[in-house]
C-alpha cells in the first residue's frame, strides 16, 4: 500500500467515546496525530475508564469545556444526542474547526448539526462501516477500522481541504475511503446494514418469546445459524434505536420490499413449490461470490464465539 | 475429556458424500472406524473426487452394490432423495445392519425411510449440527464436527447398542450426543437454523431485485450486516429445498410468529417508539450472553471471509 499522509491535529475532541470513539483516540494515540486529545462523555464512570486506559490526555462531562480550542471534533454518540450535542457546542468552536462523526445515518445527521454550526465551521460527516456486538471504551481496539470503507457524505459546497483532511484521519486508521450522497447512503445502507439489524432483532426477540422448554434448547442448539443473528442483534440497543428512528424512509422502503419476498417464500413453503424454492436459494449464492471477490483481502470481523 | 470408546465397522456406506458425507469419511479413516468404505453417488464426477481424495476404499453408483454387505449405512444426502433410497436399498441390506443419516429434519426423515426396512435394520437417524457454506467432497474436513452437537432421533423401540454404536461414531468425530423426539427436533430447529436460513435467503434474494446502481453498492458495503446473510444464503440449495419441503408446519408456524414480531417493529419505527425499539434490543442481548456461555468453549465455525 502506497504511503499515506499523516494529518496532524493539535486539539481533537471526542464526544461520546465507545467503541467507535475509543478505537480512533487508539489510532490518533499509535499515529501521534493529535497534540491533544479530549474525551467527553456524560457518565463519570465512562470518563474514569478512559482515563485508566490513557486514551485521552483530558476528560469532562463539559460539552462547551470539551470542544474549546479544538481544530477537530468527532461526534461518536448516538444520533439521538447530535441535536442538543451541535445546540451546545455551536456557539463554543473554534473558527475554521471541522466537526466530524460516525453515524450510521447521513441526511438526519446533517439536518440535525448544521442549523447549530457557525458558517466558519466545516461539516464533514462520516460513517466507518465497522464494529463488533461489542461496546464501551474498552472494546475498542486500534485495527477496527482496517480494510474497512469509510464513507464520507460532506454537504455540497464544504471546503475541500476539510474532506481531505478527514479522508487522511481514516486512510491513517487503515480505512478505504468513498465520498457519497447522504440520501444514497443511507439507501444503501438500510439495506446492508439496518434491515439486517432489524431481522436479527425480530428473530432473537421471537426466540425470547418461545415456552420455555424450546427457548433453552435454541440456546443451546444455536450452532444452526441463529448464533450468527444473536451476535448482530447483541449490538448497542440505543444506538440502534437512533438508527431507525433517523433512517425510517428508506428502512421502511426496504423492509416493504423483504416482506414481500418472505410472503412469497412463505407461500412456496406453503404449497411445496421447490422449484421456486431452489431457483431463489440458487440466485442468492451468487451474490455471496461477488461479496467475497470484493472482499477478498479485508480480514475477518473479530469474534468471540 | 475422557477417552471414548471407538466403534469399529466391517463395511460402511456412505450414500451422498458431499461436505458432510466426506467429513465424516475424514474422521473414519483418521481413526480407524472402518474396514472398508464404500461411497455412492450419482455422478461419476464426484466419483471420481472422491477417489482421487482417498476417502474410500470403493465407489459406486449403484445403490444396492453399494449397500451390500455392509453393517452401517449413512444417508447424506439431501432429504428429498430418501424415500427413493430406501425403497431401492431396503431388500438389500443385510440382517443388523444400522441405518443412519445426517439430515436436517428428522420426523420426514423416519417416515420415508421406515417403510422400507426390514425388520431385522436399524434405523438410528442423525444430525450434527454443523456445516459451511461450502459444498460437495472437497469442502470436507476432519475437524467438521468437534465440539458440536449430534443429534440423534431414534424411533421408540429401536435397539440401544445400535444407537449407542452410532453415538460412539460422532464422539469420535468430537461431538457432543443428545438424544431427542423427531417432531421436537424439528421445532427447534426451525427456529435455530431453518428459519434464519429462511431470512438469510430472503434478505439477500431481495438485495438481488434491486436497482443496479443499488445493488453493486450492497456487495461492496456488505460489512455491516449483510455479509453474515450472504455467507448463510450460499449454503446448499438442494439441500435446502428439501429442508423446508420436509419441516413445513413447524417452519409455518415459527415463520408466522417471527411475521408479527416483524410487524410489531415496523410499526415502532413507523410511529417513531423508540421506547419500544430499546427495550426489545435490550432483551435480544440477553439471548446472546446465554449463546456465548452455553458455547464458550465451542471453536468457531471456519469462515473464509
Amino acid at each position: 500500500m502506497a504511503k499515506r499522509k499523516k494529518p496532524h491535529f493539535k486539539r481533537v475532541c471526542l464526544i461520546g467515546i465507545g467503541l467507535i470513539g475509543s478505537s480512533l483516540a487508539r489510532v490518533m494515540r499509535r499515529d501521534g496525530l493529535a497534540d491533544h486529545i479530549v474525551a467527553c462523555a456524560r457518565k463519570a464512570e465512562t470518563l474514569e475508564t478512559v482515563t485508566r486506559l490513557g486514551l485521552a490526555d483530558s476528560v469532562t462531562s463539559d460539552l462547551v469545556e470539551a470542544v474549546a480550542g479544538a481544530d477537530l471534533v468527532i461526534i461518536c454518540t448516538p444520533i439521538g444526542a447530535y441535536d442538543a450535542i451541535g445546540r451546545a457546542i455551536g456557539p463554543a468552536l473554534s473558527p475554521g474547526c471541522i466537526v466530524s462523526d460516525v453515524g450510521s445515518v447521513k441526511q438526519a445527521v446533517i439536518d440535525a448539526l448544521s442549523p447549530h454550526l457557525p458558517d466558519n465551521v466545516h461539516l464533514v460527516p462520516g460513517h466507518p462501516i465497522a464494529g463488533t456486538e461489542h461496546s464501551g471504551p474498552e472494546s475498542g481496539f486500534e485495527t477496527l477500522f482496517e480494510g474497512r470503507w469509510a464513507l464520507l457524505t460532506p454537504p455540497a459546497g464544504t471546503d475541500r481541504k476539510a474532506v481531505e483532511k478527514i479522508a487522511d484521519l481514516w486512510r491513517s486508521a487503515g480505512s478505504r475511503i468513498e465520498i457519497m450522497d447522504p440520501v444514497h447512503h443511507d439507501q444503501v445502507l438500510a439495506i446492508t446494514s439496518h434491515i439486517p439489524h432489524l431481522i436479527a432483532y425480530t428473530i432473537v426477540g421471537t426466540a425470547t418469546d418461545l415456552e420455555d422448554h424450546l427457548k433453552s434448547e435454541v440456546i443451546k442448539y444455536s450452532a444452526g445459524g441463529f448464533r450468527d443473528f444473536t451476535r448482530i442483534a447483541a449490538s448497542d440497543p440505543v444506538m440502534w434505536r437512533d438508527v431507525f428512528l433517523n433512517n425510517r424512509d428508506a428502512v421502511l422502503e426496504m423492509l416493504g420490499r423483504f416482506s414481500e419476498d418472505l410472503a412469497k417464500l412463505q407461500r412456496a413453503i406453503r404449497v411445496g413449490d421447490g422449484d421456486a424454492m431452489e431457483e431463489l436459494f440458487t440466485r442468492t449464492r451468487e451474490i455471496r461470490r461477488g461479496v467475497v471477490e470484493a472482499q477478498q483481502h479485508v480480514p475477518p470481523m473479530p469474534q468471540d464465539d
